[in-house]
């Protein structure tokens, strides 16, 4: 099994935002539907990771886009493991458009945890070694996000039916909606997202009264949060250009 | 062209709910993949209509499901059109599992707009009417919603980024979140939706706060709709069973 899994998603015009841009969250989802296959077609996905009781868990993503997919286009999307740790894997994804244009990369951090104690569980280095691919991923890694929420009054959502994962609790790519929702549209109209860091740190569960937090570091770079009753449960970081 | 179009989809972990079922807008999403993919492999696509300086508007649309979809499975998904008339064309759906059981049935219903104009155009009833396909699509067809906006107070929420569509207006699939996130979880636990239909009216926008309302009409039947400033832009009907 080749250790660079290559997907293509077409980019339906029904998924695409007010621009005719491939949302970051659509992307997200993709990114995540590759991690999943790749993983799946090489004995540690989903249904592998259940058998044993344990599940993969995101813990932290990064998305560099250069230029947004946009309509009537494939979108075809390159992944690859690039680091194995006993308590965190990272995956490296490249985005092109169909001519292979590259479009952008991303990075993202892996944790598996054990389903019935929630905490971590130690990861089968040796198995997961053997995929590790050196290819370049040229853009910064995740970094440190500063805590904004105790500058800024935040703005309350309550987690609803349609925020929820599998697992009962507040979706991963709903974290990024909730988020992305705080721009004005003419921010969208001006500029375009370079950059979008998430740190996941805890679970939303339904009903929670979450707030949502946010201020402009430096011009065009805002850090973000989402907390439950002030701790932050994810910490992001937007750049625009 | 075969006049039936036969469609795949991988039911995605992370594309569940709290319960490991496929949602409604997720199958809604499906049926728009579907309808626009059939569509556009016949000359009356997303694109074709666009040339013409008009555009495909789903009017209405019911979903009935027996079953759901649920993980690590195929959906596999048949649509067809059943109707063609000067202002308006019918679609239904099927879904099968992999087994080819059958899980639910969909009808939809369309108009095309003049994209300058925002009014309903003539259809190409010639054109469209070489693909009608007499096949059984049994379930109830599209009915008159009791409107209920004014039996009760309404909960609001205002339309976002996350919330628009290519042509910047609250995007269909986003009506069926809203309106599904005002049931409480417990339903969800204890019954299923057995069928969900939705009558769009006008077009939400960026920054309107719209109101959202609902009754129960019948035990386990309730008549839902989304106001803006008191008037309809949408009604539904949710029973569950």
């Amino acid at each position: 099994m080749d250790k660079l899994g290559k997907f293509h998603f077409a980019t339906e015009s029904y998924l695409l935002d007010f621009q005719g841009k491939l949302p970051i969250p659509t992307i997200g989802n993709y990114l995540l539907h590759a991690a999943s296959s790749h993983a799946g077609a090489r004995g540690f996905g989903y249904s592998d990771m259940t058998e044993k009781q344990t599940a993969w868990v995101l813990s932290r993503l990064a998305i560099e886009m250069t230029s947004y997919p946009r309509s009537s286009g494939q979108v075809i999307l390159y992944t690859w493991i690039d680091e194995v740790g006993k308590l965190f894997t990272g995956r490296c994804f490249e985005l092109c458009n169909e001519e292979g244009k590259t479009l952008g990369f991303a990075r993202s951090i892996w944790a598996a945890i054990d389903m019935n104690t929630r905490r971590p569980t130690l990861l089968d280095v040796e198995r997961l070694s053997e995929y590790l691919l050196e290819r370049a991923c040229p853009i910064e890694k995740l970094g440190k996000i500063k805590p904004v929420e105790n500058n800024t009054e935040g703005e309350l959502f309550r987690v609803r039916y349609s925020d929820l994962d599998i697992n009962g609790h507040l979706n991963s790519i709903k974290y990024m909606e909730h988020l992305l929702n705080m721009f004005d549209i003419s921010l969208y109209r001006e500029k375009q997202i370079s950059r979008f860091e998430i740190a996941y740190q805890s679970e939303g569960r339904y009903g929670m009264e979450l707030s949502l937090h946010m201020q402009e570091a430096i011009s065009g770079k805002y850090d973000m949060a989402i907390c439950n009753e002030g701790k932050a449960i994810c910490r992001a970081a937007v750049t625009w250009k």
